[in-house]
């Protein structure tokens, strides 16, 4: 085992105990919900509570207590660099909009990446009781069992999960709402990127689509759909592009052609 | 109590044991749907299995051995008239393309009409171990908690439900989601128009819209709304209205205006 593969093996063991941690603290929250004082961000639709706040900082001590060189990026409270050549990329609640309105699909989403590249994705949906877990050459699972894509899938006869947001225009979240239903396609969108993304992995969706996503909503997903054997659009890493917002598309390879046309 | 009031007592309790027996016997069917056969109808996005027909059976028989003389309208099967002046209107399975893809959002929706008017709707959505209940003059609960409508919910402050199916054009869908998204709206679609129907008697959405739906798909949520303190648009049920689809739109009555304007 090269120094790498330990590392990784350390560090994809430590993001499975912390998501289950900071799902159950996140689920706390949730069930108090209408304690929260809930705040606004871009509009009154970008949503925001101490339980987002305070979960991030129980990853961030978590990752920082046993891993101190390694950077960490996360929605809350921003980046910090490191100097190990890992960075933990984390949404701490994926999903706020649902999760103050009382809806299940939302998702603590930790990533980290290596080299630029998401190296393991780990995504725990507490009112579910799923915890889907990826590392880099290891596979991904969903609370154990292996996840490995069906090649027979297709835009027509399965699911595609579609995102917006307000960086997206609404007309172009229209066209390609309309463009996938034209090709005989069907879609969701349950408001928490990541879990969708977690979805394709497990295959209950074929493919998803987001014009504009943050590393922090996307990594986890990302290798978790690489490594049930999908494909995804890479995600520019170098520099500020890191922290900046990008298209999002992983898929069932047996569909990557399709949404890339999508995409446009 | 007058005669109609008893009546509606005893299918509002009959309703909710058939729709905790329904859903049980669906998720059965879930837990090994690995092993179903997915058959479709108009199109490959269209799918149904026997986990659908079976389901509907138990609960025709149900309802058959306590009130033979009531009528009975299910997805699967079709109208049979009765002469009590009760139907019951059920999908025994809502969102069955989530369902067979292995997404939580279905449900069991069960609905009794008086005069035309939704007077019973019970959800049971299995995944989540929830049972939405209500009754004309009633109430409206989710697991025995009463349920009421905030009037401080908007569309600019709270999430919308939109549906759509292959009824509609999906350049209509797409202006639909536009307009939404436009007006400073933010939108789930979860598969199941039914579930959707109930998080808006929750509150959870503080609407729902959708240009096409059956009977079956709506009256229990219709009902839920109701009893919850929302509005509804009158889903036409005179002769073969009651089989045709129609437009299906609920809500908190404070957007209630802004949805009819998406309507058009």
């Amino acid at each position: 085992m090269t120094m790498h593969e330990a590392g990784l093996d350390q560090r994809f063991a430590l993001a499975q105990s912390i998501a289950e941690e900071a799902g159950a603290l996140a689920l706390d929250y949730f069930n108090k919900r209408d304690t929260l004082v809930i705040e606004t961000k871009r509009d009154p639709q970008d949503v925001v509570s101490i339980a987002d706040r305070n979960v991030e900082t129980l990853i961030r001590e978590r990752v920082a207590a046993r891993f101190p060189a390694d950077g960490f990026l996360g929605e809350e409270f921003g980046h910090v660099d490191g100097t190990s050549g890992y960075t933990w990329a984390v949404d701490p609640i994926d999903g706020t909009a649902p999760f103050v309105n009382g809806l299940p699909t939302w998702c603590v989403s930790i990533a980290v990446l290596h080299g630029g590249v998401p190296v393991i994705g780990v995504i725990h949906v507490p009112c579910d009781g799923e915890i889907y877990a990826s590392a880099a050459g290891r596979g991904a699972s969903l609370n154990g069992a292996k996840l490995n894509l069906d090649p027979s899938r297709t835009i027509q006869n399965a699911i595609t999960g579609i995102g917006c947001n307000n960086y997206v225009a609404p007309e172009r979240v229209g066209q390609i709402i309309a463009a996938l239903l034209a090709m005989g396609g069907n879609f969701i969108r349950n408001g928490s990127g990541a879990l969708m993304l977690a979805y394709v992995a497990a295959g209950r969706l074929v493919g998803y689509y987001e014009p504009h996503m943050r590393a922090w909503d996307c990594m986890a997903g990302y290798c978790l759909v690489k490594e049930a054997g999908g494909d995804y659009l890479t995600f520019p890493t170098e520099g500020e592009a890191l922290l900046e917002g990008h298209p999002v598309l992983a898929s069932n390879r047996s569909v990557y052609g399709d949404l890339l046309a999508l995409h446009g």
